[in-house]
């Protein structure tokens, strides 16, 4: 079975961006962290087949110096098609597929662990019961207002904590399985 | 100096209540917790020398089976004064002043650590920067809505990570400073 695994920093309230999308509060925490200090990202997404993203998150990952998700194929979700004219890094690809169609297609294609991004994504992904774990990585920040990880919900959603750690820097992390 | 101290639970998604004030689901998580835990509650309340309590949360608790705040002094922050005509529980006053009014006088008559409780409360304590520590027990549900632990605020507030801990039965306890 194909899984979908969630990897966010959020801050204290819940949010994982300001409301213009700016992330300079977590680059502003990331900046100082001890060298070589991922709090286990490079093992998360050494472990995903693939990535999949939303529209908007895209676009703003192409404004970013470096493009982060080298060595995986990318794919973009996105209704409308022209994006695909312009010059994309490489191992980007488009879908209008539905979440639930982009992943038979995805199962079909061999990949078993795919990494979900951006928030709106995970947000539409979560309400469909798509996801089965989320990593939180809370920032010991409160904002005031942004974009939240979490949106709407149908009913509860109860989780099964897995793992929970701490570091002296100030940073928690969760990791949840959605049943 | 006086101190101002939060302990709440809250969802994975930041809720300490659903929209219309329930806590069921944090009622059903509570009543299966092991014989006797209470996730450090008893020694936090304790500590506390007296509690301050919103108008709406007062309401609210009223309609518990039993007072949750025996056995210390409890001030109602309340702009009108028509409360003081109902029977109250034992060691309740009301209080029409500002939340700082109201501390210098806490502080006067000798008290050192204030257990601040009720989500409107905290918030305007938090934008007031008259909170010194927040402990947060975070439930491993997601609710999708309900009432926000924080509000807006004017600026961005780093808080200093003091303790964490998380329990087998999916609870994660952190205890932040506010500087």
């Amino acid at each position: 079975m194909i899984q979908c695994h969630v990897f966010v920093a959020i801050s204290l309230d819940g949010y994982i961006a300001r409301e213009d999308g700016q992330i300079d509060w977590l680059e502003q925490y990331n900046a100082l962290l001890p060298k070589g200090e991922d709090c286990g990202y490079a093992s998360f997404y050494e472990s995903m087949d693939c990535v999949v993203l939303g529209r908007k998150s895209f676009e703003k990952v192409l404004s970013f110096s470096q493009w982060p998700y080298s060595g995986k194929p990318v794919i973009v979700m996105s209704r409308s098609a022209k994006e695909q004219m312009l010059a994309q890094p490489q191992g980007v690809t488009f879908s209008s597929k539905t979440p639930a169609e982009l992943l038979t297609r995805l199962e079909d294609d061999g990949f078993k662990n795919v990494y979900v991004d951006g928030g709106e994504l995970i947000q539409s992904f979560l309400q469909l019961n798509l996801i089965q774990s989320i990593t939180m990585t809370r920032i010991p920040i409160l904002l005031g207002q942004g974009k939240s990880v979490f949106g709407k919900l149908d009913s509860d959603k109860k989780l099964l904590l897995k793992t929970s750690r701490s570091w002296s820097f100030g940073f928690v992390q969760d990791r949840y399985d959605l049943p």
